[in-house]
């Protein structure tokens, strides 16, 4: 074999033109073996650079700010701070006009919504359409073109419960919202810091545990709205959310607590509601029918209330204070006990309403095929809660409106104004139109709103493509479900974690054979036509090689060895060369480290060892750790084909 | 292009023979396509049991049980948790020969240490020789032959600071003492545990957080020896571990509290061990001098003190109290608040403990080419603790004495029975004449037995082969000699995960090109004389797609595409086709997503995608999820140069 003479490290530096080398070890074979290429040695601040932008700045923030004279860059950072100053100088009349009819649209949506919403999150309702600030600083610095921002169910239902386990809603009406203000405060915070460097951790909740929490979240906020649709008025109904609790409340209250005047109107707006969203979704042409149909349910319904006056018999109806909610900076607990507790709480709803926010995001900009920035978009997520949290407004996120603001042809984030300016307009004067708004069709307007969260077909087909990620859809559904919202999310977090954690403990190996008529080297169990070349065993190793795994893969390669001895009925194989298949993309110390162990365990039984097609970062670290030089460089090469090659003549000379 | 016709989950069933297709699209190329194998589709229970016998059972426990007859199965299981049963019928009197000579060696090795480590974990040294009861349970449970059983430095020293952090071990000497017990009994508990079901999560401390948590570890241990070998009597001596509270005791002593005698003593028995250590060192072949040396300076340094009855000028002497130690079942805290105290003490420390021991014990089996079986082992360790919890022991695994123990030419478990023996005869015959033994030649022992746990190369290596391997290391290292022993594991742990959590989000993706004169197409940053296909964008992703990283792939994917659009100086490639190298071995909902979305985004750039080598997992996957019927089935090639003759005609016809 030809060596080659260099220092490992030296040869590093070089090693960069084509190189080519040729061996004859028994006359018989003479072939052309290219060479394993060495990528060129990085500097150190480079390679540290290098990863730590891969980590943290995927994609790239400051790729305009290059070549770009100061004040250039003054203009380029403050636009992309602020993203309106960019797109603002194109805006036009026609655009203004999908904003004007977007924007009414999700405005007639969100306010009966955000008073129902409110009131899952215990609070009362015009905190809910208080949430006009957030919206309006989303404009001004969010990148997304088709996001509505506002209070969400699973959200508010998420803070609610959370909050309540710290503080009773209604024997501390105060401090309960103080501390919800204070939530408010960190959640943004929280988004806002995940935006400038931590944006990795919300790829963290797989979209399996998703379907499962919100399918399960969907059907406690169904629930939780029996209480006003039945209108049981009794201050005996539960507390908890879980269905086992809330179904003996209901039944427990079923013969003196329920009031079938409320029954009545909350069961046919409901019909209604549910026939509008069927139209909406057999034709995407009627998608303003379940639009605006929850605000014809509110006005007809308060007018029916008030030609009746059903309140006087036993329907309950909302109570809105009139007029814009004040600063609430100074309700913020910054010391204090529950200044811990808010910022528990607001880190989970912050990250949850992350979660979703920029799920629904990247949809819309995948749809329409424009790039947004994911730090920068936490970022003003993050800012419009921290500033929402100051003017009395509870956490607020994007998700099942968005798509109803997409719909109804939005083109900027013009149309959050729009609603925005509805939703003042609405404080000011029709407040006090709502005096006589039954509680029913808010808990209906729920209703209809949250069955859309329910998502058999995803789950279904989790099911089909992955058996663990069902499991996770399940764990999260059913904790939701029967134990409350932050255990479900627990479960949610804890499998994706479990299934993080086995795929980088147990990678998968195969063992390869050639496919006939050609020199690829394939799966023998994909492709069982592949055949082995006896007295050689070709691996391949599906995963960088780490502390976490490099014992595990070493173990299975010995244990592939034993069974490829073994199972050939009488007749023992020996193997005499371990090829692998290095497409690995990274190794460590620990990675090393095994495969010298390897190394000497194959030098016990006189199995050759032979690595084929390491990639850059690998061929570097196996120059530089000596092991190349101990296993021998000639033993590297580029394809297995090549490695094959090499082992031919030698088995021929050594039977 | 021809389609196959049948409906993709049809096909799944049967596509196993060979099949080839051919096309010829302009009647130019015609090629020989190998289709890509679709794996047999298995049933769900079998696909259930193979992942979970993969994650928990990966080395197949049962297998030696399979095809075995009902009583043979109860003896391969009785021999299974007793492994002493199998060997014990081969041995004879030549491998007695050798564990005899080891065990010796070991035990003049261990008795001195003990004392000294019983120390660092604030008990008296009776506690430390106490621990003759794990090897003698080790020897008839455990599996591997080399390993020697008994306290370790570094476990004591996390167990003598996690326990004073709960409880003063001066104030309230026997409640330490209890939740001692109690702590040694919950890390067994935890060991057998991790054996049954859970082994991975050893793995997850990095091979270069361990360097450094040790290396930090030897230096606080060798501080903290400082006092015995100062002779600082005062009880002002700082309970601090970190570096700096330490040297400021042992200066602000400096003028009245050090022991001229104590320190002559110590240090020249410090540089005769030393000394011994580097004999041994330099040539294997006096390994033995290292081992009794410790030994020989206590009984010199004994009759020594005797003559010269230094302890009436200062010198501090141990104290053993004569005889077994008793039961401590009734010790064991099993109720109130020291009982969860107990608890998470024990889960550290028997991690921490089993982490050392299944290390050693590996590197011992790979010396010694066998197989073993790291469930099984754990197990083993587990009982040893807890029976050792019941008879006055503490914490006890297996480090660098087992070094000792194999180059004295241990054959089995035997040589562990034979230090037990020792041990018990020197706590009935030989501690008496401890008394005039001088605190300070334990603490030289200790610092020269320490000091063998600093690996100068082995970080010198991981600085070498990875940056972030580097960082982990020193943050463990300086962690525990500035902070203190928890810190340090807290922060290797948590390094080691967050080299984890980038593995899964930020997986590489490489550019291919074709290397000359091949069909072999490979990454173009280590190959750079490979060629681009102009208009072709071939990219391989080096990881399962799953939820943590299927966004960034997909977005990576569209950036690359924008990149290669961009780059070419004053003339604009438009890129027609993107082949995706699939070698990726899983793909789950999340990334079935991503696929998709990024199939329909390239649609609207008119860009196709083709899909090159999926693995029997993904090309199941896909066809399930309909994701192959949706690009198109004839768009899956087996290889990279099979896609690109697919581009190349329609490259010329579309220019």
């Amino acid at each position: 074999m030809s060596s080659m003479g260099l220092p490992a490290t030296e040869n590093l530096l070089e090693t960069k033109e084509i190189n080519e080398r040729s061996f004859s070890s028994d006359g018989k074979a003479h072939h052309h073996i290219y060479k394993v290429g060495i990528p060129p040695k990085q500097n150190l601040f480079k390679e540290f650079k290098a990863t730590i932008k891969e980590a943290f700045f995927a994609d790239e923030p400051l790729r305009h700010f290059k070549d770009q004279t100061k004040l250039r860059k003054l203009v380029l950072g403050i636009e992309a701070i602020f993203p309106i100053l960019s797109w603002c100088r194109t805006y036009n009349l026609k655009k203004f006009r999908g904003d004007i009819i977007s924007g009414l649209t999700i405005a007639s949506l969100c306010i009966p919504q955000d008073i129902g919403y409110a009131k899952l999150a215990n609070l009362d309702p015009q905190y809910g359409l208080s949430s006009f600030v957030p919206p309006l600083i989303y404009a001004i610095m969010g990148s997304s073109r088709d996001i509505a921002i506002g209070p969400v169910a699973v959200v508010s239902l998420l803070l609610g419960t959370l909050l309540s386990d710290e503080i009773d809603p209604t024997k501390h009406r105060e401090e309960y919202r103080r501390l919800a203000f204070t939530a408010t405060f960190f959640a943004g915070i929280t988004q806002a810091t995940l935006g400038i460097c931590l944006g990795f951790l919300i790829d963290f909740l797989s979209h399996a545990a998703i379907v499962g929490f919100m399918g399960g979240a969907a059907i406690t906020i169904a629930l939780q709205q029996l209480k006003g649709f039945l209108g049981i008025k009794t201050k005996k109904f539960t507390k908890k959310t879980d269905i086992v609790s809330v179904m003996k409340s209901v039944f427990n209250t079923a013969h003196h607590g329920w009031n079938w005047q409320t029954i009545l109107i909350g069961a046919s707006f409901l019909g209604f509601l549910l026939v509008a969203k069927f139209i909406g979704k057999k034709n995407n042409k009627y998608f303003w029918v379940p639009a605006i149909a929850p605000l014809i349910s509110v006005v007809l319904s308060t007018f029916f209330v008030f030609i009746t006056r059903a309140d006087k018999h036993g329907v309950d109806i909302v109570h809105i204070e009139r007029g814009i909610n004040p600063s609430s900076v100074d309700k913020i607990y910054f010391s204090g006990d529950y200044l811990s507790k808010g910022f528990k709480i607001g880190v989970v709803a912050g990250m949850v309403a992350l979660t979703e926010a920029v799920a629904i995001g990247r949809t819309f900009a995948t749809m329409k095929d424009y790039q947004l920035d994911g730090n920068k978009e936490m970022v003003a997520l993050g800012a419009m809660n921290v500033v929402g949290s100051m003017t009395s407004c509870y956490v607020a996120t994007s998700f099942s409106r968005s798509a109803v603001n997409f719909m109804a042809g939005c083109q900027t984030a013009v149309s959050n104004i729009v609603m925005s300016i509805v939703v003042v307009l609405t404080l000011f004067f029709i407040t006090p139109l709502f005096q006589y708004t039954p509680n029913a069709i808010l808990a209906a307007i729920i209703i209809s709103a949250v069955i859309g969260l329910i998502d058999f077909e995803a789950a279904i087909l989790i099911w089909k493509i992955d058996k663990f990620d069902f499991i996770a859809c399940m764990g999260a559904f059913f904790g939701v479900v029967f134990i409350s919202v932050e255990i479900g999310l627990l479960i949610a977090v804890s499998i994706s974690f479990a299934k993080i954690l086995l795929q980088v403990t147990r990678p998968r190996t195969a063992t390869l054979g050639k496919i006939p008529r050609t020199s690829v080297y394939r799966n023998t169990q994909q492709y069982p036509e592949a055949t082995k070349i006896p007295g050689v065993l070709i691996v391949r190793v599906d995963s960088a090689i780490y502390f976490s795994n490099s014992n595990y893969v070493k173990e299975i390669l010995r244990w592939l060895i034993d069974e490829e001895e073994q199972v050939k009925g009488d007749y023992q194989t020996k193997v005499q060369f371990l090829i692998v298949e290095m497409s690995v993309t990274d190794i460590d110390t620990s990675g090393i480290h095994a495969l010298e162990e390897l190394y000497r365990s194959l030098q016990k039984k006189s199995i050759e060892l032979i690595l084929a097609n390491p990639g850059p970062v690998v061929i570097d670290k196996l120059y530089t750790s000596n092991f190349a030089n101990l296993i021998g460089e000639d033993k590297i090469f580029l394809t297995v084909a090549d490695a094959v090659a090499y082992c031919s003549p030698k088995m021929a000379e050594d039977p």
